[in-house]
């Protein structure tokens, strides 16, 4: 079997050390992982960007791919930690619309609140759970951990309605920019969602 | 055998899901690639400095790595891909003169227009050949396949000409600037191309 | 045996050859070596920041670790390479104080400078130790060398008192801001060092 693949895209830029905590900890404990940069360049706190970004690129990656991600300006609250089950990957990060846009693309995915402390690190802070909660889970996972180990099912994940167009009565519909790319291009939710099959529209635009 | 190594080297910044799609198509057409990343910050669409960086580097690696390169002002228009067979490494992207100055470095190089489109995503966008075809050719290099199959031997490639200097009648020698490092170190074009083994200037002032 | 990993923190920002040479001059020399970004943004020759940087992260990686950092305005000069052996990790770098926190908190640690250059590149420039010297030590540290083979030890490395505090005779503590985050938050050094287990402080204010 090839190596288990875990994603990271973040918002903690690249200048500090949070990013190869999080690496760090994930090939203490899952040696053979082999982790790949997403971005850490998700604007701060924009969870919107991020749940676009993930969007756009989950499928690329091979079928058992863990996707860690965390823009979590509730880090600290009372936000759920989740597991994800989608299409043939496994999401893991903060419960607050990360995952909105994977979410109305794959119906019938399965989210669990991670309760299970066994998997985190022994010693928490309350401010970097990237590298205390979601990377030591992400390496349990990718040493072959069952998902229904770490917590119970729940129905009630946040999302955003990030994918959510107007269909006009002339027949016109009306989405929105949900992101503005590295060359400048605009990013609209039309094609995005359940509808994505329906609209054929590239939503790019210069 | 060692794992085939894959470097990439564009100017699609590290922001966006772009590099990480690459990535994805690598790992899942070739899992055992090890995919190294040689700057992702390249100024958008200039070629030069793509050219100039990956001339920098592409020998530091083992024989068999497979370098490529998106720098990319035209695609979606009929510019051709190219595969090109110099030295111990394989170099795949645009025909745009982005491996000018491995062209002007390596005599005989083999360069071949990327034609085949067996190896290509099914679903290709026109503003995406890093993600839809260069990736999934790459990946396929590393998993074995001849480059013959790829497509015709040309003899036109692009060429900008980077390295020329001019030996002037008072001995002197005129060169330009072809890069500003992130020091501030600016880097001529003496010293590049056939005329290395000639002119041992470092290229470097402050 | 899983495969040693080296770790790499520069100042050399990610937009020119650097990182990706001495990924190339890794690989060539180590093959099996999984290579780790940790930053390649420490501000442009600030050993202080490299060396909180280091310090906050360096014991998240799995035991054996080689952790690689070069922030050198010294290059060229005749400051020492050092390699240091440290807990349960090797580091090698220049010696000019980037391992200060490092060799704070880790009493006993053994410090060599590195003489032997059997292992260093043949063709060696003056202002590119990273790849040159430091890189090719590394790789032949993840082959499996012992670190008494490139030197003898010493016991008057660089030491910039990083970690100092003052305690006042009102009771207070007096530290200084060491670093400030990607988020805003300002890092003091009150808690770093062998005082570590008296003071509890975060060291994180807003």
């Amino acid at each position: 079997m090839s190596p288990r693949i875990i994603t990271l895209l973040t918002d903690f830029g690249t200048e500090d050390y949070f990013v190869g905590a999080m690496k760090g900890v994930i090939l203490t404990r899952s040696p053979e992982a082999v982790v790949v940069d997403i971005t850490h360049a998700i604007p701060p706190q924009d969870v919107r960007a991020g749940a676009f970004t993930l969007s756009a690129v989950y499928s690329n990656f091979p079928a058992g791919s863990i996707h860690l991600a965390v823009v979590d300006p509730g880090v600290g609250s009372d936000r759920r930690p989740v597991l994800i089950e989608a299409a043939d990957y496994l999401f893991i990060g903060p419960d607050n619309g990360l995952f909105s846009i994977v979410l109305d693309r794959v119906p019938g995915a399965k989210i669990r609140h991670v309760t299970n402390s066994d998997y985190f690190l022994p010693d928490r802070s309350s401010t970097f759970h990237g590298r205390d909660i979601f990377a030591p889970v992400a390496a349990a996972l990718a040493q072959g951990l069952p998902p229904g180990e770490l917590g119970p099912i729940i129905q009630d994940p946040v999302r955003l309605g990030l994918t959510e167009c107007e269909f006009l009565s002339d027949g016109a519909i009306a989405g929105r920019v949900i992101h503005i790319d590295h060359f400048g291009n605009c990013v609209t939710n039309l094609g995005f969602g359940e509808q994505r099959n329906i609209i054929q529209s590239s939503g790019l635009c210069s």
